[in-house]
C-alpha cells in the first residue's frame, strides 16, 4: 500500500520537558507534563483523546513502575480509552508514535496522544548500564559483559580502519552538536567543547572519551496526531506526517555482516522515502540518533545522505553544520540534548516540528521537510519519520 | 466506526507452550516455540509475516531482557519488518493482539504474528511479587506495600459483605477450574481440589488460601492474523475475530468507586459487544481472567452475564460448569492453567480457538461464539476479544 494510510495525518500539538536530571519527578509526572503541554499546544481537551500510546524502555527495571499507559491516562483524566505502552529499546517512543499514526491514518481514531518517557537519573550508573544492556541479547553480548559504549567503540574503530575516518572527524560530531545545544533550552549540556579538550580527555572505551557518549537523562516528549483535514480546521501550525516507518535489523552484533552499518536504518529509510514519495534531496535537515559520536557518521551514511565511508569527510567539510547543506542535529542531538531513552524519538519529532513551525532556537532558513531517525539497541530496530509543513 | 475495521479478519494459526515451570528456556526461546507452532498450524513461512507484535510484562525486571520484538523476529528469520513489544501488565498479550488486529483489519498488513510471553519461575518469589506490583501505582499502593493478593482479598471481603457471597461460593471457582484443568495438557495444575481441602488450608491473605491464587508460571502463546478473505482460501479451521476492544479503568485502587467491580471490564465489554453486533446471549462460553477466585465472580458480573452480586449464586447453581448454560474457563483458567502474565491473554485466545475448532480436551457441544477477557493491574486495563467459527 502506498502512502501512510487511508488518509493524510498531521501533528497538531507537541510538548517536551527539558532533558536533564529532573529531581523529584517520576515517569508518570514527566509523561503527564509533556502531554499537558502538547494538549495545551493543540488546545485539545484530554477527554477528546481517543487513544494513548506511550513509549518507554527501562521504567520497570529502573523505577519498578510498569503499566504507565493507564496510569498516565488516568492522571490526565482520560476514561475507558485504549492506553498502550510500546517498547523497542531506544526506539520505544517512535514505536508509540507509529502505532498512533497508523490508527489515525486508517480511521480507527480521530485524535491520538503519543508520549515517550524515561526516568533514569534516580538509579545508580551501574544499574542504568545494566538496564540499557537489556536491549542486547542477554544470551550473547549480555553474557560476555558487553555494553553499549563497547559496541559503538568497536564500530568507530572499524569505521576508521575501513574508510580512514579520523579521530578528529569523530570528535567533530561532538563539537558540532555541543555547539548546537548551547541555545536549546531543553538541552542537558549547553556548553561548547573544543577539539583540544576531547583529544586530551581520559578514555571511556577506546577511542571514546566522555564527550563521545550521550549522557543519562530524564525527560518526556509528546505529540498529538489527527487527520490533516481536521488539523487544517483547528490549527495554523500543524505539521504533516509524510512517513513513519519501522524496520528491525540485527538485534545482536554476531548477526551483523559488518560493523560499519545498521541494516535497520537502511531498510527503514528505504520504506520511509518510498511512503513519502521523496528522496534524500528533498530533506532540508535531519535529527538523528547520535547516542555516540560515531553513530551520527554511520547513520548519515545509512540514511543515504552520504556515501558509505564519507560521513566523516562530509562533517569535516561543514556540510552538516546549521549553515551547511544538510544540517544534522540542529537541536544538539542526543550528545547535547540528552538521551532519556524511551522519550528520545518523540524528542526528535518535537525538534523537527519546532523547525518546521519556525519556532526553533537554532532556526534554519525556511525548512520544508525534516527527517527524524531513531535507533534501538545495536540496530535492533529503527524508526524513520518524515515531516513537512502543512500546505 | 462500526465493525472491527475496514475488512473482516481471522486467526489462521495458533500455538502455545505448556504453562508451567519450564526450565532452561528463556523468554526468547518460549516466544519462538509458540510462534513456530502457530506458523506450522497456519502453514505460513516466517518470511511471509509482515509485522510482529509481542506482549510481555516483566521480562525487563525478571530476566534483564528487553527488546524482545526484534530478538524474537530475528530468531524466526524475519527481516526488516516492524517488531513491537506492547505492555499493559497482565493484559500485555492482548494489547499485542489488538494492534495486530487493527493493522490487518485496516489494510496496513496482510499477515501479522502476535505472541505473548513471560518467564517468571527463574526469579525468587519476592522478586516476582515486586515485578507484578509494578502494575500498581508505586506512589500509592506501592509505597504502602500492597500487592495483588491483598487487593483481590479486599474485593472478596467487600463482595461477601455487600452481596452475601459465601466463602464456599468463592472456593467453588477453584474447585471448578481445577477440575477443568485435569484434562488440559497445557495446564500447570492437573489435580482436583476439594472444598474440605480449601477450607482447611492455611490462609495467604484472608479470606484467600493458596487455592484461591493462580500460580507463578512460564509460557508463551501465539496467534497469526490475516484478512478473512485470505483465511478462507488458506485454511478450513480459521476463526473469525468479531471484536477486540481495549478500555482502561482505574490504575490505582484509591480511584475505584467500589471494590466489587472493574469499570475497565464494563467499558471494554460494552465496546466489544457493540463492535461484534452481539449481546451476552450470543456467547456460548467464556475464558476470563481468574487470577484469584473472586476475580471470576466479579468478571462474570462485569461482563454482563450475571447481575452484580449474583455471580457466586450462578456458580453454585452450576451454570458456569462445562455442562452448564454458560461454561466459564473450560480450559481451567489462570487458577489451573497458570498465569505467565504477558502470555495469558493469548493463551485464552488459544483456548477459545481450540473450542471453536472442535479440538479442545474439554470440548463443548458445538460452540459458535466464545469470549476472552484479559485484565491488567487492578482493572487498569481490560481487553475483550469475541471470536466465532468462520462461516
Amino acid at each position: 500500500m502506498g502512502g501512510i494510510g487511508l488518509r493524510p495525518v498531521s501533528i497538531i500539538g507537541i510538548g517536551s520537558t527539558p532533558f536533564s536530571k529532573l529531581e523529584g519527578k517520576g515517569p508518570i509526572d514527566l509523561a503527564v507534563e509533556a502531554s499537558v503541554q502538547a494538549l495545551g499546544d493543540a488546545e485539545i481537551h484530554p477527554k477528546k483523546i481517543e487513544a494513548l500510546y506511550l513509549g518507554n524502555f527501562t521504567s520497570g527495571i529502573l523505577t519498578g513502575q510498569e503499566t504507565l499507559g493507564p496510569l498516565v491516562a488516568n492522571r490526565l483524566g482520560m476514561r475507558a480509552i485504549p492506553a498502550i505502552k510500546t517498547e523497542g529499546a531506544c526506539s520505544s517512543a517512535t514505536l508509540a508514535f507509529r502505532e498512533g499514526v497508523l490508527a489515525v491514518a486508517n480511521g480507527v481514531h480521530e485524535l491520538v496522544l503519543t508520549v515517550g518517557v524515561e526516568k533514569m537519573t534516580s538509579a545508580s550508573t551501574s544499574k542504568v548500564t545494566a538496564a540499557l544492556a537489556s536491549a542486547l541479547d542477554q544470551s550473547k553480548e549480555g553474557s560476555c559483559g558487553l555494553t553499549f559504549p563497547g559496541v559503538f567503540a568497536m564500530m568507530a574503530r572499524r569505521h576508521m580502519h575501513e574508510f580512514g575516518t579520523t579521530r578528529e572527524q569523530i570528535a567533530m560530531v561532538s563539537i558540532k552538536n555541543r555547539k548546537n545545544g548551547v541555545k536549546n533550552p531543553l538541552a542537558q549540556f549547553r556548553a561548547e567543547v573544543t577539539m583540544e579538550k576531547i583529544l586530551g580527555a581520559k578514555p571511556v572505551t577506546e577511542p571514546f572519551v566522555l564527550y563521545d557518549c550521550c549522557p543519562i537523562s530524564d525527560g518526556a516528549a509528546a505529540a498529538i496526531i489527527c487527520p490533516t483535514e481536521m488539523a487544517r480546521k483547528l490549527s495554523a501550525k500543524a505539521i504533516s506526517i509524510l512517513a513513519c516507518e519501522v524496520a528491525i535489523g540485527n538485534a545482536s552484533i554476531d548477526m551483523m555482516s559488518d560493523m560499519v552499518s545498521f541494516p535497520a536504518t537502511v531498510e527503514a529509510a528505504k520504506k520511509a522515502f518510498s511512503t513519502a514519495g521523496l528522496s534524500t534531496k528533498d530533506v532540508n535537515f535531519v535529527e538523528l540518533h547520535d547516542c555516540f559520536t560515531i553513530a551520527e557518521i554511520v547513520d548519515s551514511e545509512d540514511l543515504g545522505f552520504f556515501e558509505k565511508g564519507k560521513g566523516g569527510l562530509a562533517l569535516e567539510k561543514g556540510l552538516t553544520q546549521i549553515d551547511g547543506k544538510l544540517p544534522i542535529n540542529p537541536s544538539g542531538g542526543l550528545l547535547s540534548k540528552g538521551h532519556p531513552v524511551g522519550a528520545t524519538g518523540l524528542g526528535q519529532i518535537y525538534e523537527v516540528c519546532k523547525q518546521l513551525r519556525g519556532e526553533h532556537p537554532n532556526q534554519l532558513d525556511n525548512p520544508k521537510v525534516g527527517l527524524a531517525h531513531n535507533l534501538g539497541g545495536t540496530g535492533a530496530v529503527c524508526t524513520i519519520t518524515i515531516l513537512s509543513r502543512n500546505l
